[in-house]
């Protein structure tokens, strides 16, 4: 279902109805179709989880929505602009990131979004895998295609890093926090990580696919990153409306991003800086070819974390696996 | 013809015993296929213009391949290792690039090649269009897989002009030069243009496309380019053999890409400087949203122009449009 990215147009008046009964003749007449054939569409809806009344001579009405992140849901509850212009959503798919790049590749819009209710091979930083299943989280990609210089590309997982911090923190009120380069964390451990790739030549950005994946409800996880994993819902005692989330972070998302492209990156960086756990902090940095320690004094324009050694000298680390020190 | 990478079993014969004479006996055999069917697939040959003799009762024998870069020819003409693996030809195609970075996408091993004789969407630089008329030229794209990180992707661009410029140099003995940051000059005029994509997140690169386009022997240009661009037959007064061009050019490629992967970069880039119409010049960069004059000292080694402006200071170029000013 909707793996074209077009909208089912009945499910669009239902939600926009929802709770008042709509007519079947209505109905039939608006699409010009049979009210067999509306008839079929509400039983579609019906095997997705829609919970949907229907009365004879008065018609249908849409009780209740599964717990699914349909595109006609999210445009139904939020005011997006670039972000709702093409969504596709897949009930499971291999990675978000790869549907997207190919999308992207062949001529997928800016503000494309892919969304999956669960991900067979969900991807991390540095070829790691994200555990990404069914129905618990938000796995989500973003087709975008930026003025930037491939050296900037950065800068848009800081600005998805800032919109899906202020976004965790709006609805749930935890204080979720923003560890470099690209994942959030509560309390220390993570809820949210960040993966963005792009397209470009040697002068600049074909397009970007900037990915993320919050756990929300996610009770269990695997013993490897049990110790370094949580949710929302762990970390609040209850469950979190996934909609809600992810409808609050691309709204966020689309305010965070208009600043990048006004030239106002200034204020997305300060936002980070104040949601940051590692500014301020001694912090161990593993990288391909060397190991650092210090203190991390700032974050600059394009990403890279200001380290002063303990040396004295202050590195610029591009890339690597952070751990905090105290 | 070839555009899923497979070979033709039959011209590799005829090839490999060019000038002798090979029983349709012996193919039909071999292939286990009736003597129609090796009859109708040498008729295919020649239409593609292949001339073939053919004797009753002595066989078939190739006499003389038609102007066409196909896979076989380069296989039997060439000594590639990593170069071989996969070649896509196409007659004609929008760009190489795209193509190859669809086939990237996919999955297509590092080495993979996409020729095409003809591109009707050729591409450059900063969105300009590389007109690449058939069989005129050489019109090449490679898929790597290089253990780079996105800011060394310039590298790529190093290693495809040094190889295009030796083997250029090596086949035709004329004067050819590498322009910073990616064109090859004949006494002043373009000849080759190399465009490199990439795909990556910010730790590493996921594959690299590098394209390139050779004028060979093409003699009408556009107005807009005649008196910046010429061909290897212009600059020569003669036809240049295509085929000859490729296989050295791809030849050289393997070697100067050897450097790179077992960490000699440092030769690739004394070969570069060696190669070089910018260093030691004054030159004039026009980039994004700055213009800069000055003597172009050096080149980095991930491809930044190191240009000493008038104030004495020295500018780490990353990319714009160069012209010479002697």
């Amino acid at each position: 279902m909707m793996r074209d990215g077009s909208l089912n147009e009945l499910l669009l008046i239902f939600l926009s109805k929802k709770g008042s009964y709509v007519s079947g003749e209505e109905i039939s007449e608006k699409f010009g179709v049979s009210r067999t054939a509306v008839w079929k569409q509400v039983n579609h809806l019906r095997k997705l989880g829609y919970e949907i009344d229907s009365v004879p001579r008065v018609g249908y009405c849409l009780k209740r929505s599964p717990d699914l992140l349909l595109p006609e849901e999210i445009i139904q509850n939020s005011r997006l602009e670039f972000l709702a212009r093409k969504i596709y959503h897949y009930p499971s798919i291999g990675s978000t990131n790869d549907e997207a790049k190919k999308l992207a590749q062949n001529g997928a819009p800016h503000g494309t979004l892919v969304i999956a209710e669960e991900q067979t091979g969900g991807k991390g930083r540095l070829g790691r895998r994200w555990v990404s299943p069914p129905r618990k989280g938000i796995w989500l990609s973003i087709i975008l295609r930026p003025s930037l210089e491939p050296y900037q590309a950065p800068r848009i997982t800081m600005t998805c890093a800032v919109a899906a911090a202020k976004a965790i923190r709006k609805v749930t009120g935890i204080d979720c926090r923003i560890k470099w380069p690209n994942d959030l964390l509560v309390k220390g451990k993570k809820v949210a990580g960040i993966l963005t790739e792009m397209s470009a030549d040697m002068d600049s950005i074909n397009f970007v696919v900037t990915g993320i994946g919050i756990n929300v409800n996610n009770t269990n996880f695997p013993k490897e990153i049990i110790e370094t994993a949580t949710s929302l819902k762990l970390a609040s005692g209850k469950n979190v409306d996934r909609l809600k989330i992810l409808t609050e972070f691309l709204s966020q998302f689309e305010v965070v991003y208009r600043c990048l492209e006004d030239g106002e990156f200034g204020k997305v960086l300060e936002e980070w800086r104040q949601l940051s756990c590692n500014l301020g902090k001694r912090v161990r940095i593993i990288g391909r070819n060397y190991e650092l320690e210090g203190l991390a004094l700032d974050v600059d324009g394009n990403g890279a974390l200001l380290v002063k050694t303990n040396e004295g000298t202050v590195e610029r680390v591009l890339s690597g696996d952070v751990s905090l020190r105290e």
